[in-house]
């Protein structure tokens, strides 16, 4: 019942339309393990500094997380700065510090190697690829990716990509990905170098799930208000991966049903996210708010055969 | 089983980055009077000028329109001149020659005056208020509208959607009527003027449909590829509208079931339409053709329950 997730582990400098916080936890690795954690026991593979006091790994191990694979290195912890505008769908990055950052170098425990199900989250592909690796055999393995990587790594991020099962990727990242600009083309391209399943993040307008030659389309979860976009993304992936690894921990075959069914957790998980700063309202909910909103959801794309 | 449909009928020139075609049959009335013609019988109520040809006439007639409430005036037809670059949501307007259109003032026949159901296209506010005022006794009446009339027209825009039952928006639209960036806001704002049901085009991305306190939401038909997205959003409207005068012609009661599936069928008309130049694909296909994508679109959005 374990899920792996390596990514980042920062401090975060966030201010939107709404509003503004300084220094508060964020990382693709705390937002997508908190996202999992309603599903399985994420073990999180990261680094921070001496300044990641105790009450953090506290917050996490609450939340039923494995920190014994984080490192505390000498100096500070990741450190990102950035605003959103009324159009939340993009952030604008005022500074980023990679601290420790700069040196991390993952190294997985023996129980770490032993998990199944893996979750990449957007680092360097080279560091993607060492922990793929070291897990000795894995049955679900995904990646996120960004604009940065793709441009500077492409090369060893087309390496990881002919191995994992699914690619979580932003809409503009796969058109610069691929040179497609049409996203269903994008996708079948991806699909074509080896990756088994492509989703493709449309931030406010959901998601498109490519597998075989088979869609599945799901609009975002409806929100009046969206406060803070930081971490949708990851929580999303956590969400997914998490009910993946529930679900087939006992060795069921992944289905098309099971497949489209982890995309609807992700979304409702990730509607939780953006309703609050950083990670606080995505560590407050449980299992019974997520399949709430999941039965909502399922009402609002319902329409009747002819 | 008729429709009244109001609106422009023009000759276009377009150009995309397939192609580029001159001097062809368009406007919001041919567009939707050619999607809706798949369900009901539609009467175009409209003004040409003498170029528009007998053989313009007959094309529609083949296809089970009335044209007898269209005007022949002195003069040239409207035109308009536009392209798009890869981005397809936006059309850039290069020329519009208003020419017969603007001395238009719609009279309706008494054969148009009794009809049930009526699309108010996208013209001039004051116009869509007389055809509405003209029609006797109507069941379902539902609008377009664009920026253009929203700025100029604002007092005449709101005193319509006081009365109508459907309004057909984009979401920059909206968001520039009501002065909300949020769509659900936005919708919420103008249901609140009066208007029973808001459907949000949201290009690419699909639809969303507000009514009550409910909410529908339906992702486009996934196309590999959109040829030319000129009359997507009255080809879709066209499909709306004519599903439902043809379902509730025999006073039957709008449930919330025949209004998702109406929204079903505008997507569905509007993907073929983008898949070639003007009229060209929608003018061929059948309704064998609409329901194939209907149950195409149904299992994209399926996910099974937990």
């Amino acid at each position: 019942m374990d899920l792996l997730i390596v990514g980042s582990i920062a401090f975060d400098n966030i201010k939107t339309p709404f509003g503004k916080v300084n220094k508060i936890l964020g990382g693709s690795a705390i937002y997508s393990s908190i996202a999992a954690s309603n599903f399985v026991r994420p073990i999180i593979v990261g680094v921070v500094g001496e300044d990641f006091e105790r009450k953090y790994f506290d917050l996490l191990k609450k939340h039923n997380i494995d920190v014994s694979n984080i490192k505390i290195e000498k100096g500070k912890t990741f450190h990102w700065e950035g605003y959103y505008d009324y159009d939340l769908n993009i952030a604008h990055t005022v500074d980023t510090q990679l601290n420790v950052f700069l040196k991390f170098n993952p190294q997985l425990s023996s129980e770490a190697k032993d998990v199944k199900f893996v979750f990449l989250g957007n680092i360097d592909p080279v560091l993607q690829l060492s922990v793929y690796q070291q897990v000795k055999n894995p049955k679900i393995v995904a990646c996120d990716t960004m604009n940065y990587w793709i441009e500077k790594k492409f090369v060893q991020l087309k390496k990881l990509l002919k191995k994992i099962d699914i690619l979580f990727i932003n809409e503009a990242e796969i058109r610069q990905l691929t040179k497609e600009y049409n996203v269903i083309k994008s996708a079948r391209k991806v699909l074509s170098w080896g990756t088994k399943i492509v989703i493709v993040k449309r931030g406010e307008y959901g998601v498109m799930c490519f597998y075989k030659n088979k869609i599945f389309v799901l609009p975002a979860y409806p929100l009046e208000k969206v406060f803070d976009p930081t971490g949708a993304g990851d929580s999303f992936a956590g969400g997914v991966m998490g009910f993946l690894a529930y679900k087939l921990k006992n060795n069921n075959v992944l289905t098309e049903q099971i497949l489209r069914q982890s995309i609807v957790f992700g979304t409702v998980t990730a509607s939780f996210c953006v309703e609050d700063f950083g990670i606080k309202k995505l560590y407050k909910i449980t299992y019974k708010d997520i399949l709430q909103r999941y039965r909502e959801i399922k009402h609002l794309v319902h329409f009747e055969m002819i």
